[in-house]
């Protein structure tokens, strides 16, 4: 902090210190002393305080089996989502599967095909990862007229976990791909049956089938007891509750390959698997809905990820966009994942704009809102990854814009 | 999987295929198709799935206020443990802390003592990491004879989470500290005023005021709504619901430096302050309590971790001790941080024992349980770290030994 702020911050520092040396004074009122009573005993599954509410917001549903629900980027800290805010989306409503009698079927273009329990899956060689997921329409608020009203709900269809499970190069060994497949069909046990064509390559890449999520058994909204983790891919392609792969010879342009998950050009064409989640950053905080307490030291803070690999460099502007500076990177930075950055900002009480820019190892440079339209016009929906913008009003108020 | 145990592996999964077969035939009793009924709306915090009961273990306490609840290593997976399943360890219960009017005090050997609330706190640079905590009486059940029935209960006390704070060495900086200054007594709020003397130096390097845990607020049970995060040194250290820095000149000698946390050597004297916890690994799986199926494949999984840095190397052992092998370790390998662990194990289904034994970056390899008492003798209660061996029963049961 600068020499003038910190004197004004710790004005209202001692102050406090102040009024705590009279409440010790007066005892009437006084906030209790937890050291002088007995806390509670240990829990066997721990829970939150109850003073904290932080919560998903849900997409209020046309109808009710198709919803997504936002995680609260702005109040987050770290790159490990805590599970129970992971952003969700599903288009059938979330199953309840008994472990125990769940299935998950390997057919098609095999030497053998296999039926596995989950113990027979959990048998299989190990590994882990921690990676971001993101619904490829995450921000589609911002391809018109940006206009979400906080960060959760520009941003929030994204998170990023640990997840752990079985390479799915290993079991499909175990079943012996012939060699005409080339793509796999992926089913999910949803009252979707949510149906996605991932090329045969990537699934003999980096593709795990994870049991695991941030240590325990997946939760039900992030595909409970088994799902697809396909690092970069767009989110539905992460099939959950994963009951079928299918390997076969050609994409099956399914429902959710067509209809829907595809981006409209403005010839008329529409971009059709368009898997990769491209860079992209946003600062959370401060962000739209958010307040400044005045001008003088704020730290900007923000997420960036790539579904290309690890995030290099992010750069801030407190002038909207005319001058640029590098943020720290805060570790670990790791490919396909959540990165935390912040950059020190005294603000002197006039209204400006807060931008943050990210590049990744492939060089990527996260482009503008006007350089995405450019090339993808306005009628998209999915795969929005300009450059966010957040006003800060002359009191202080953070807007969308 | 060799080829032999592959075909016994699958002449089960081939069985489950007819059976499920049989069930599409004879639809009575068939489990239910969730993908042909709607399943449930999405939650704004969600929980685990009612099909999963893992639990802390809790000590039963000798008096209600002082007890520990242990992770159920078995079970997980990855290197974040859920923060409802982190260990815990308190001394007066869990207080219940309103964060609104929660104060944090710097004072002592300072030019400027301060107040902080949580707030304030919050206003300061942040940054982040994973590192585990655990507690130095882990493993005590190992010191005399080996007598813990589960990994839960041998290793439990160790945890593993992405911690976000202020970093204490800005916050010192704020406050001045004189240059007489040598150690850091923290104090806790709850109903044992947990009180620690810290070394100024390790507090001037990188410790953490913390107040996020796996992204949100720090559980309740770990330290709700600020702790100290003091990586590599044992868990008491670490205080939880601080309220109370005091800069001062020599450590303060309190009861859990004393009476508590030193360690009785063969002469009578005994060690203080020994703040870093040493390298140490243990097999998760399988361990004391499991059983395996039967002889061929097996995959042995388990944990490393070294208050010094990072574990560069794990070996384990199926035969007791005589013939090691290294294992994989999974990314990502950080320093002071739980590393997971991988190695291949083809069973005879003869009697034998696994052992694991790890390397730090310093060079430093974890010792034998022989080893360690031949140093510190049987009267020791902190601070064990000798390497775990589980045994293989004939008939594929693995106790403790």
């Amino acid at each position: 902090m600068a020499e003038g702020d910190r004197r004004q911050f710790f004005r209202r520092v001692r102050t406090t210190l102040a009024g705590a040396a009279a409440a010790v004074a007066a005892p009437a009122g006084f906030t209790l002393d937890t050291t002088k009573v007995q806390g509670a005993v240990a829990r066997e599954y721990g829970a939150r305080s109850r003073y904290e509410t932080l919560k998903r917001w849900i997409t209020p549903a046309r109808f009710l089996g198709s919803t997504a629900s936002w995680t609260p980027l702005g109040e987050l800290n770290g790159i490990i989502t805590p599970s129970s805010l992971h952003y969700e989306r599903h288009h059938g409503g979330v199953p309840d599967i008994d472990p125990a009698s769940h299935q998950f079927l390997i057919h098609g273009l095999v030497e053998r095909p296999l039926v596995f329990s989950l113990a027979q899956l959990q048998r299989f060689p190990i590994t882990q990862r921690i990676c971001f997921l993101e619904c490829s329409g995450n921000s589609y608020t911002e391809w018109r007229t940006p206009s979400a009203p906080s960060v959760q709900r520009s941003h929030g269809l994204t998170s990023c976990s640990e997840w752990s499970g079985v390479r799915l190069k290993t079991l499909l060994a175990e079943a012996g791909v012939m060699t005409e497949a080339s793509w796999v069909v992926a089913e999910g046990a949803d009252g979707a049956a949510m149906t996605r064509s991932i090329p045969l390559a990537k699934c003999l890449d980096d593709v795990l089938v994870a049991y695991a999520q941030n240590g325990e058994a997946l939760r039900p909204e992030q595909g409970y007891p088994l799902r697809l983790i396909v690092p970069g891919f767009e989110g539905s392609i992460n099939v959950k509750w994963l009951r079928r792969l299918k390997i076969v010879d050609q994409p099956y342009y399914s429902r959710e390959e067509t209809s829907k998950y595809t981006d409209l050009l403005p010839d008329g064409r529409a971009r059709e698997f368009t898997f990769t989640m491209e860079a992209k950053s946003v600062i959370t905080a401060p962000s739209a809905g958010m307040r400044l307490s005045g001008a003088g030291f704020h730290e900007v803070r923000g997420l960036a990820w790539s579904g290309r690999g690890a995030i290099t460099r992010v750069e801030v502007s407190a002038d909207g966009g005319e001058h640029w500076q590098d943020a720290t990177l805060h570790g670990p930075v790791l490919p396909i994942c959540h990165t935390r950055f912040t950059c020190p900002w005294e603000w002197d009480g006039t209204p400006t704009a807060l931008l943050s820019r990210c590049t990744d190892e492939t060089g990527y440079v996260q482009p503008t809102r006007e350089q995405l339209r450019s090339v993808r016009g306005d009628k998209s929906f999915y795969h929005y990854n300009g450059i966010q913008s957040w006003r800060i009003g002359a009191d202080g108020t953070v807007t969308n814009g």
